[in-house]
């Protein structure tokens, strides 16, 4: 059962509430660098992503911020630390919310920050972040734990609030899985703001894969978050692809390709490893919903993956294209990638394209 | 809280009751072919495993056992289908355990093999697989689910039971995430015997990464899971690998290096991404238990990153070492990454090795 949050909106993508959940992505260019970051970012739109991040680290970045919306159709939220005025410049260029850290500025300062956010109806996500606490409130509790962190957001939020302000989201997040999910789980109990979810500093890709898909799927499964981010130290757009795993592996969103292919075992008689990653790498760009089956072996293989679309079952010498668990042909072992895949063009084109 | 399961041993492993999560594997080359065979399971064993699977397709695959024992260090598992003679066979070449979906044999020829386990004190797995499931519970069913699932295993657990057997382990694997919990939630709640849990069919490395870290991960966060397996389409050893990640990340098990690594965001001003996955490389070895730190910027880093035991800081020229927070020295950006693994082999030795 999904947490009742608020609704909030950024730009024109709706947060919280019965909405989907939103997934986003940070890039990792110069944003200073229009053509790159513009580049990075149509990438992660093809992808899905649906709302972009940027840091803004001085007067110059926040200026891009005009130059780069001109050329991107997704709500674009400034990034920003400590400095009040890289908030207000950036909110001239142009920026559809911004992500800030209130307590690391002075009351009358964000009270500046806020004003300017009111005034075009922007949201404020109030990002919390475990590695850069507050040092009283480690005093207060002894360490790093999810009562300080969330007293950290009630304090910042309350900022906020007493200004009168409330279109606001929040993210808790630690490197931690467990201190993560205790962190939004308390803070889920107090507020009904929109929560932004996910694991920070999780690491390379592999380790960051699981972590995230731990700590954001945990969550999800007892109906907390409404948007999410997987940080990767990766390429983005892999940020974005993993996003819509986790939600399609809860039921929450449906895009692109699910493939199921099993672990390659003593009984399999081909290369089933190397096939399947090629199928994977050459059907990533699929948006539309499609469930594919790459499988080790010809007896087990088709009924084993009836529930998939369309798969191959590989053997020595030849595999099976199947469709729905029903074998369609027999296909040489040298041509079978290229005639799933074929197949699978056919399929999506007759489809359409959904998402 | 952890479900609290009886407890049954595998060789010199035991698993359930409070005992460690067990991490397990499965070899994918030709059992037939001893040499790999045992080269692969000794790679296993340095990552970690605990137990090992291989599967038993002919007779030739079951007197390989034998030979393969006798190089291993672990107990092994015969994986048979339908042919009760291949697990007779296996037991009779020192086979540790067998997992048999015992549905697919006759009660009679089930009779022999429990006979012959009981006779040797081998426990069986019970492998349910939504794949493979029995048409009869399909139809009455009417589609694949969590109930068809577990009543299938309740009928094989009878049927061992009605022989007087109760050394029995029990895995419910399908490729769905959602499929698999309500699965195991089920049956946890019907039975006390531990339970192997995973996704099965989980696809190429990075999706089965995401799709194992949510399924095993949300049943263990609810105390369900006595041992593990990570089925994923690429080389074994990741899957040991991915296994105790999941675990530590539960605070459950805790072997071998944590890495922390900031996404990289437009504030790096060096390589984080290839820096960060070479150290991941050269430090997956390690056994012993350490927090690693790869940061992105020297402002923030160190103190972002003050749960590390050891850590750098990458920033235009140079960089940062750091342990537990305090930066050690300024380093050249072109031997950062030799000194924090210089730095980081020192530490392991000081400490001897762990798990």
């Amino acid at each position: 059962m999904r947490r009742l949050s608020r609704v909030i909106k950024v730009g024109n993508v709706s947060i919280g509430g019965n909405n989907p959940i939103i997934v986003q992505s940070m890039t990792n260019t110069d944003t200073r660098d229009v053509a790159a970051t513009v580049r990075q970012i149509l990438a992660l739109e093809a992808a899905g992503c649906e709302i972009i991040r940027v840091a803004v680290i001085d007067t110059e970045a926040a200026a891009a911020i005009a130059d780069i919306k001109s050329q991107i159709n997704i709500p674009l939220i400034a990034d920003i630390h400590f400095d009040h005025r890289l908030a207000l410049r950036s909110i001239e260029s142009g920026a559809d919310g911004l992500r800030i850290n209130p307590g690391n500025m002075k009351a009358e300062r964000v009270k500046e920050v806020v004003t300017a956010c009111q005034e075009r109806k922007l949201p404020i996500r109030i990002g919390v972040n475990a590695g850069s606490l507050d040092h009283r409130l480690l005093e207060k509790y002894g360490h790093l734990c999810a009562e300080a962190m969330v007293e950290s957001a009630m304090d910042n939020i309350k900022l906020l609030e007493d200004m009168g302000f409330n279109d606001i989201k929040i993210s808790l997040k630690a490197s931690s899985v467990l201190l993560t999910i205790a962190a939004y789980r308390l803070l889920a109990s107090k507020v009904d703001y929109p929560l932004h979810v996910g694991i920070t500093e999780a690491g390379t890709k592999d380790r960051a894969l699981i972590k995230s898909a731990m700590g954001i799927g945990i969550l999800l499964y007892e109906g907390i978050g409404d948007t999410i981010r997987v940080s990767l130290t990766a390429d983005p757009v892999d940020e974005v692809w993993a996003g819509y795993e986790i939600l399609r592996s809860l039921d929450l969103r449906n895009r692109g390709v699910e493939l199921i292919s099993c672990p390659s075992c003593g009984r399999c008689q081909f290369d089933l490893i190397n096939t399947a990653e090629e199928v994977d790498r050459r059907t990533r760009h699929i948006e539309q919903p499609i469930k594919i089956a790459v499988m080790g072996c010809v007896v087990n293989g088709p009924g084993e993956a009836r529930e998939a679309d369309i798969g191959i079952a590989g053997g020595s010498g030849a595999g099976l294209l199947f469709k729905q668990g029903q074998v369609v042909r027999k296909i040489p072992e040298q041509d079978l990638i290229d005639e799933l895949l074929k197949e699978i063009y056919q399929e999506v084109e007759k489809g359409g394209t959904g998402s």
